[in-house]
Order: structure tokens, then C-alpha cells, then sequence
């Protein structure tokens, strides 16, 4: 692999962005690179992934952070067709999960440590609180943004799925997790097919997500006009339907049936073991 | 930066896991030696940042997946010293918060797609489900390890701080956030001090994570028995008190008054737009 050129810098920002970038980057490198090109492959070829893809993703998720070194997640990693293809329906018939060679779903674990106190006899009061769910979500997402940036370092392609979360009780059931356990999205791996490449999709300009020492909701408006405008031309060349990104959002939050599911998930957590008191 | 070797891997691997690896790579690159090598900084250089670190940073952040495109995060770059100085108090009196250069304050943050609905006079239902906060979380926390990554990439050093959660409330004020915005961790970045490095910390082995096709938690008390030897005689190596993985976790989570304040954050959420229905 050569080193990254400032071209190609300026090339992967103008991309994401949609705009010549208005800084130059500090130093280049292959990792940025990895980082700055991501984009979302929901077409995968069937071939088999290299012999220990499985073990190095794995590797490079327990390098993540974890607090207080709780590891409080874990990974399901499904190459059975028919787990897949049970997964595929109950994320809303996403047939690229069927079709990629392996599908990781993470988990916020916190069965692992809960046993530790049910074997001291200790209460373990501090897993009730909603805070422990939140700390095993963010233990698990950041597992997985680590799984999936070493797998598109490899060639591979990716797709986040939160649709594990649409019928969350019938996937606990599905993977047999026990009491304390979350399956908060899956992870679609393998490779892209080269005949139809996917497209780097632009996101909101800088400005209107970075802060300075406090939160500053001025020039929101600006910034979302413009990515209007960027997003719209992307739509056209991809071929999408013309449809706003304002208006995709509001259709999405709008009511409890646009969430398709996850309108229930607080009382499908404490069924699965989460009072969130 | 020269390409890592195979005998590079095997010792990131073995620092790891405190064993030798059971597998070989598929494919050696920058980006899976960079993830591998992860160690939390905590003693600061107080050098300035590289000029368009921050972009770069917010670029790779920008760069990580987000549930429907919403985009739901946002980023506070703290470098003034009187609200550092704050938000360490804040989370507990973590000192590495002043000494870094730049502290990145993640937040779930659904306040910019609220708009559009109150701009539309639509309810945006959806938003207050318990689910918008999780997509929130999520997109935050990916963002965040790609920013993470990228500062690692660099030769920055880096470390989490989830006690941005301890008063959840109080870092709302002091950042000035508006409702439907919560500080989910923060990051310190900075160029480690070289006179006293960081290690790698050990974690569990991976049969103790990774389950196939079903969740199997058989071998887990074996594997876990392991950590504790590897991970004590890692404790000793830095002159840590010894005290066990399963003690400390228990500790950390045995009641309420052990989550330094977290224990009130579904109330603090309520009160900061968060209804979590």
C-alpha cells in the first residue's frame, strides 16, 4: 500500500463534504485515509473472507476503549444461512445480510459481570440503573467502529445494522441471549462487489457539528441550506428519489410507527433484564 | 511509516492478550497496527496541537456510520482552561482533562433534528422514545472512536472520560446545551509525555467475547480465571494494587452510591428532553 498524497486528501474531503476543504490535514497517513473513505456496501460478493479475518476484527474491537475495563460486550459472530436469513426478516427483510459471508452483531453485555455478583452473593445494585445499559452500549458501539474500520482497512465492505433493534425480543430469542444482554446493531461483512461500488455519502459541514467551549446553535440554518443543496445532487447522480434531508428525517422521528418497532424497546429491555431504574 | 511486519503483529497481539496468539493475520497494514496498539494516556505534554488537528479529527468523526443518515451527534473542542478546569471537577477531579491540550466532548445530540419539527410544527413523536437517546449514543460513539483513532494515527495520546455522566446536569450548564443534548464522554488529546509511556492493558481472552451463531457461555469461567492471572501479573509489572478483575467490577457496580452519581441520570435525562418512553 503507498502513502497517501495531499491530492488524495483533498480528493476524500471533497467527497465527504461535497466542497474543497478549507483546511489542510496535519500529516497523512494510512489510517485517515481508511477512515475518510468509508461508505456503506450493501452488495456483497459470496466469496469466503481470508482464514482469521474473524479473529483479527475481533482483536482490533477488544483494542478499543472499555470503561473501567468492564468489557461489558460481547460479539455474535453468524455465518449460519438460516440464523442470517432469520436476522435478515426480523431487521425488515435487509436481504444484504443473508447475502454477506458474515454478520456481527454486538452485544451490551452485562451478563458477564452480573454473574460475578450472583456467585458472591452480591446484589449488584449498580446493573439496574440505566446508566449500566448506557455504558454497555457505548462499550459495544465502540468495539464495533474498531471491527469495522480494520475490516475496510482489509478490503472488506461494511453495513451497520440497527434494524437488530426493530424486534429486539425476537432476536434475543434468536441468539439465545441471556438476562442482561442487548443486541444493539449488526455488522454486514464482506466483499464489496466491484461491479457495483458504493458511494461515499456527504455529510452536514463541519460547522454544524463542532463547537467551541460551549454549544453554539448559530449558523445551523446555514449549514443545513447548503448541505440541502450538496445532499440533493448526490440524490440525482446515485439516482435516489428526490426526497430532502429534512424531510427524510422528520418522516423517521414523525410518530411511534415510524420507529418500526422500537417504539416498545424500553419495555422489550425489561423483559431482557434491563429495569433502568 | 514504514509497513509493520508479521513479527510486529504477533507482538501487539501478545501484549494484548498476554499470550501467544492462536492466529496469524490475514494482511498486515498501518491502520490494524494502529488500532491494535491502543493505550489510554493520561499524562499530557502541553504542547499545542499540529494546526487542523481538530478537523482532521472531526473529518474522521464525520466519516463514521450514522443511523438513517440523522446525523445525530454533535462535538464541543474544549481548549479554554477555566471550562476544562470545570469539567474536571465535574467528573470527578480527573486532572488529565487540564493538562490536555484539547478535551472533545461528545454528545448524543437529537436538539438539531427537533428543530426541523418544531420549524414544520410536527410533533416529532418519535423523539422521545427511549430509542432516539440509543441512536444518539450510538452515532456519538462511533463518531468518537474514528476521532480517537485518527488523534492515535497521528501519535497523539488519548483517554475517554465517562465521567462526563457523573452530573450529567451540571455539564449540561456548563456547556451551555440545549434541550435534547447529552454529554456522553469526553476524550482528552495530546502528545503523551514520553518520560512515562503508557502500556497496553490486557484483556480477556477472545473465547470470552466472541460467540458463533448463538450465544454460548459455557468456557466463560476458564477464561476468565486466565484474565486474572495475566491481569494481575500486568497490575504488577505497574506497581497497581492488587486487586482482582472480579473484585473490582463488583466494586464498581455493587450499589448505587458506586455509579458517582449516575444513579440519577434517567431523572437528569428527563430533565434535559429526554422523556425515554
Amino acid at each position: 500500500m503507498s502513502e497517501p498524497t495531499s491530492a488524495d486528501f483533498a480528493s476524500l474531503l471533497e467527497s465527504r463534504y461535497r466542497e474543497a476543504p478549507s483546511f489542510d490535514l496535519p500529516a497523512l497517513n494510512q489510517t485517515i485515509e481508511c477512515l475518510l473513505k468509508h461508505r456503506s456496501v450493501r452488495d456483497f460478493l459470496p466469496d469466503a473472507l481470508p482464514e482469521a479475518t474473524l479473529e483479527t476484527l475481533v482483536a482490533a474491537a477488544q483494542s478499543a476503549p472499555t470503561s473501567s475495563n468492564l468489557q461489558a460486550w460481547s460479539v455474535i459472530a453468524v455465518t449460519d444461512p438460516a440464523v442470517k436469513a432469520r436476522l435478515a426478516m426480523l431487521a425488515g427483510n435487509q436481504k444484504h445480510i443473508e447475502a454477506a459471508p458474515l454478520f456481527l452483531v454486538f452485544l451490551a453485555d452485562l451478563s458477564r459481570v452480573a454473574a460475578f455478583g450472583e456467585r458472591r452473593e452480591m446484589n449488584m445494585e449498580g446493573l439496574d440503573f440505566l446508566e449500566s445499559l448506557l455504558l454497555g452500549v457505548i462499550d459495544a458501539a465502540l468495539a464495533a467502529q474498531n471491527a469495522l474500520v480494520a475490516a475496510e482497512s482489509l478490503g472488506l465492505g461494511t453495513v451497520c445494522i440497527g434494524g437488530m433493534r426493530n424486534k429486539a425480543l425476537e432476536v434475543t430469542t434468536t441468539l439465545g441471549l441471556p438476562s442482561r444482554c442487548f443486541a444493539i446493531f449488526g455488522l454486514c461483512v464482506g466483499r464489496p462487489n466491484p461491479n457495483r461500488p458504493a458511494a461515499v455519502k456527504p455529510r452536514l459541514p463541519q460547522k454544524a457539528v463542532l463547537h467551541r467551549d460551549r454549544y453554539d446553535a448559530g449558523g445551523q440554518d446555514e449549514a443545513i441550506g447548503g448541505y440541502e443543496t450538496r445532499l440533493a445532487a448526490f440524490r440525482r447522480e446515485q439516482a435516489l428519489d428526490a426526497i430532502s434531508w429534512t424531510t427524510q428525517i422528520t418522516n423517521r422521528l414523525k410518530d411511534a410507527k415510524s420507529l418500526h418497532g422500537r417504539d416498545v424497546l424500553r419495555e422489550s429491555l425489561r423483559q431482557m433484564g434491563f429495569p433502568l431504574i
